[in-house]
């Protein structure tokens, strides 16, 4: 799987958070390949990542990369800091930390901290709540319902606020997360984040104004739409 | 809250991920100071943080850290990173790369995110289903645990037993993560979310032996212990 022309591969799967990596690819202006890879239709794992990006490595999640030397690398926050620790020559895309403590070094792992192992958290398990309820069969949806909701407004709404409270006030009086120029490391990491769960309406970010801003401000570059248009499906595109 | 002599100062929770923060501050033998909180015992909050730690930051949540210089840092993985960076002259719980791709900051990076945004959230959906099912009212749980086996096992048992030997195969050879000689920011960060799930047994570590005997390196550490001495109370501790 080592690239034979120097350049780095994306295993990209369809519908998944590898299109964050995409944005980034395109937002480096910088040639790749990328490998397309589909979500199974049908059978017991509908809707699972294919059992061919076990080939690569043996997690067969999406997105890895390949870099230009054969190494494959996973993980979104490291796929990220590869490419941008390689490729952004100019700086473009790295934190300056002119702005001290709000935008250093230590924040942005405090950022990346928060993002993957709180905010994801929460996320996930209102979510996974969320499809239970619309997805479990149909005598038991009250009951399920119930329970959901009892989840979710004992703990994990109040929780949801306090997160999409803190990441608001992070993006105060700057168009991203660490930088006012330019997407970061964490843009790239949180943005999927916030998008799935905003498209699943778990979430409603009309009420945190900052992050609002933000997510629209990251649809509207030129980098995301052409990733879309290099993907192969995005439902989560809006 | 700025220290007043020089140390850094830890917010500590008990029963709580914060106890990993004590281990490191102990491993690194330095001085430090503890402001401790207790988890609320009665009332609609019960079990949770308590509001006073939210008077230094916005979040509520421990571990804080107070450093020397007055500045309030959040998340363990960015924790570990400044301790570390700070306070480890002599580099023992710096990674060396010495053994090339397999323990370099790369893929440091890669186990960070796969630990906080992979790991960590499978293991909380499955520990969330499973208390679901053990405190929900009498009546309904035979349906709830139904519900609960169906996510179980359709996919998260699954997920676990894939990213557990993922785990399993990146101990081989070695005593920890990234380092065969001592703990590293990785073993700080991951402990917490092994033994988590492992003491409320939705997963069991006993058919992963290198995990295993990680699992087991890391309380024997006497750097543990004293944490644990000087912690004010910890559930988990085994």
């Amino acid at each position: 799987m080592a690239s034979i022309d120097g350049k780095p591969t994306l295993l990209h799967l369809n519908d998944s958070q590898s299109q964050t990596i995409l944005w980034l690819l395109e937002e480096l202006e910088i040639p790749y390949d990328i490998k397309y890879f589909e979500r199974e239709t049908s059978g017991k794992n509908k809707a699972r990542a294919p059992a061919s990006l076990k080939e690569t490595h043996m997690l067969g999640k999406s997105p890895q990369l390949i870099t230009a030397s054969g190494r494959v690398v996973i993980e979104r926050s490291a796929i990220s800091k590869y490419l941008i620790d390689t490729y952004d020559a100019a700086g473009k895309f790295k934190i300056s930390s002119a702005d001290g403590e709000r935008n250093d070094a230590l924040h942005e792992e405090e950022l990346l901290g928060f993002a993957q192992s709180s905010w994801y958290v929460t996320v996930m398990v209102a979510v996974i709540l969320h499809y239970t309820k619309t997805y479990s069969p149909f005598i038991v949806r009250p009951l399920i319902g119930a329970v959901s909701a009892m989840l979710r407004y004992g703990f994990i709404d109040k929780e949801l606020d306090a997160q999409l409270k803190y990441l608001n006030s992070q993006l105060e009086g700057q168009n991203f997360f660490l930088s006012n120029e330019n997407p970061t490391r964490v843009d790239v990491v949180l943005f999927f984040m916030v998008q799935m769960p905003h498209t699943a309406k778990v979430i409603d970010i009309k009420t945190y104004p900052n992050v609002k801003a933000w997510y629209e401000r990251c649809l509207s570059r030129p980098a995301w739409r052409r990733g879309i248009e290099k993907g192969n499906g995005y439902v989560m595109g809006g």
